[in-house]
């Protein structure tokens, strides 16, 4: 399977990142006393091609669908919880709703194949404000049993998040999802895309207690071995899922190429990095990690990708909560790089 | 020397709390899945006595003094720069001036000892805007000759402090500090409170190299055998300083006694912290460390208050930039507790 993926440019600019790296010297502070937030500053300027930059109406994207490998009892929830977190979402009482509210972030579900009716069928979209419908099936079928998605299920939702994204506004895409199961195809994902054994990649997702994760575990390597052929990362996409990872892989690479800042959440939205990453691997410099997860696996990944997250707080909620939680810290970053003085303006004396 | 601390309350209720933990466990998310998140809501609603919780008119507050052993070099900076930042401060430019500004923190300076006059002698408080004039003298003593402060004035520093913090609204206290020497005074305060060696809390402050560290750290155990026999939390604060630290720790006596919610910065403010709860040891139960700076002595210090930070990037500033930053976390913390949904009001399906 292959797809033409966008051109994504090198966003490093030696004389830019050499200006920024002379104005943050320039702050009325002790040189690099700033830590993280300067790095942060940099990397987001870098991003925006900017020396005073601004992030403004920001998307939370939460795509949701369901997994056909949840029948076999891979999560401690029932999948009928997918859509009535969408209600949730929808009604904001998530913790994602409540974050989003918080800080002003424009919150979108996506309803990318959910195993549910959320609008009257041939509804236009819109007819519930924040939800889109970009359904490709009633969940993925079982991965145990055979691929998870068609090759052209794959691209459509790939493609979904593309034209998702393209009509977004702002210059900042912070990635959220919902589907029971789901920690079970990002494992999958990380074990073929990394060279991982399964038991590394494999948690407790919701939380299933150590017997469960010894069964679900051995599942997910009878699932690896059935599609041992599918090692690119398309070809693992498809036969892992789900449809709301595959539509993110669409999100973050139409937000690569438009340069938005990309701030991903825990495991499952960093699995769609690691799909996006390897036919696009400049869709890194686009990234900001919010945290590491709790979920064993997530810490592998990370490594993986040499990722720094913000905070590590131990969370496993997934729904883009992290990615809400540490979205004011780059407001902070910005807004250090834009407001503080320079020891000129200020009159400060500088070391002697 | 001997003050009388006002009484402070021990907020644990265990009956609050048990309802708090039963509320967060309601919420439609898994058990425990928002980490730190969780167990941060649970001591801010312990703090505030309400199981919906609500931080408002958060006051930031810099003190701000000079140190008289600053003159034998302890510092990358000359003394003026604390003038010159406390003007940065009240024009708006400083690192902790944008991250107030960004959430709405409103930022008081004390000038508890700053070797500059910055109101008209005689002109009464108010006279520039966001500035109280505390000031016990311009500066400390040297404390590599004698005793940094008298008893009178360190008693009247720590009552400067509780009557600003007496004056102030709102029901969260965010604790920042400039002072030119100031790391010095807290590595020695930490030396003596914890019975450590002082190579252990000596570091690079505002930017030592290591020779200077090693000829800083030479000094201050001089220092610290000079004043051997200062061993009680308040002896060990007259004999080390500063005016800005003591004043910290009555603004952080009178805080806790209030029930307000104290954000503790980085290494100094933690000084203070370590003196007031030496004290009154529940002081620590209103505590929220914002960040593990990368200042030398504040792992430790952490370690010995058994601190659990929330950020850990590296930040080795003051100012109260680090609690500044950390705020939006604890207003997000107090948020879910607030309005999250339960799985029963949410109608959403709990784990089998």
């Amino acid at each position: 399977m292959k797809i033409e993926t966008p051109q994504i440019e090198d966003i490093h600019d030696a004389a830019l990142a050499r200006r920024l790296q002379q104005v943050l010297d320039q702050k009325t502070k002790p040189l690099g006393s700033l830590g993280r937030l300067e790095s942060l500053a940099l990397q987001l300027a870098l991003i925006l091609g900017s020396e005073s930059p601004r992030l403004h109406e920001p998307q939370l994207l939460v795509c949701a669908g369901d997994h056909g490998l949840a029948a076999r009892g891979v999560s401690a929830y029932p999948s009928d919880v997918t859509w009535q977190m969408v209600e949730n979402f929808l009604a904001g009482g998530a913790a994602v709703s409540v974050l989003a509210r918080q800080h002003g972030l424009t919150l979108t579900v996506v309803d990318c194949g959910v195993r549910h009716d959320f609008a009257p069928p041939g509804a236009p979209d819109g007819t519930r404000p924040g939800l889109l419908v970009r359904k490709i099936a009633p969940g993925t079928a079982d991965a145990s049993a055979g691929p998870a998605m068609t090759p052209d299920q794959c691209l459509q939702a790939i493609s979904n998040g593309q034209a998702v994204v393209r009509a977004l506004p702002g210059n900042a895409l912070l990635l959220g999802e919902m589907g029971i199961g789901n920690t079970s195809a990002a494992a999958l994902l990380l074990a073929r895309l990394s060279r991982q054994d399964i038991a590394a990649c494999t948690g407790a997702g919701t939380g299933l207690g150590p017997e469960a994760v010894q069964r679900k575990t051995a599942l997910l390597r009878q699932v690896l071995q059935l599609h041992a052929r599918a090692t690119t990362p398309l070809d693992a996409l498809a036969a892992f899922g789900g449809f709301e990872i595959a539509t993110l892989v669409g999100a973050i690479l139409q937000a690569a190429q438009e340069r938005r800042v990309i701030v991903v959440d825990g495991f499952i939205a960093n699995a769609a990095v690691l799909v996006a990453q390897a036919l696009q691997p400049r869709v890194m410099q686009r990234c900001v990690f919010a945290h590491a997860s709790a979920e064993r696996g997530h810490a592998l990944m990370l490594a993986e990708l040499k990722a720094q997250p913000l905070l590590d707080w131990g969370l496993r909620l997934g729904e883009g909560s992290g990615a809400a939680l540490a979205w004011p810290l780059l407001v902070s970053a910005c807004a250090i790089l834009r407001e503080m003085a320079s020891f000129e303006s200020a009159g400060v004396s500088q070391a002697s």
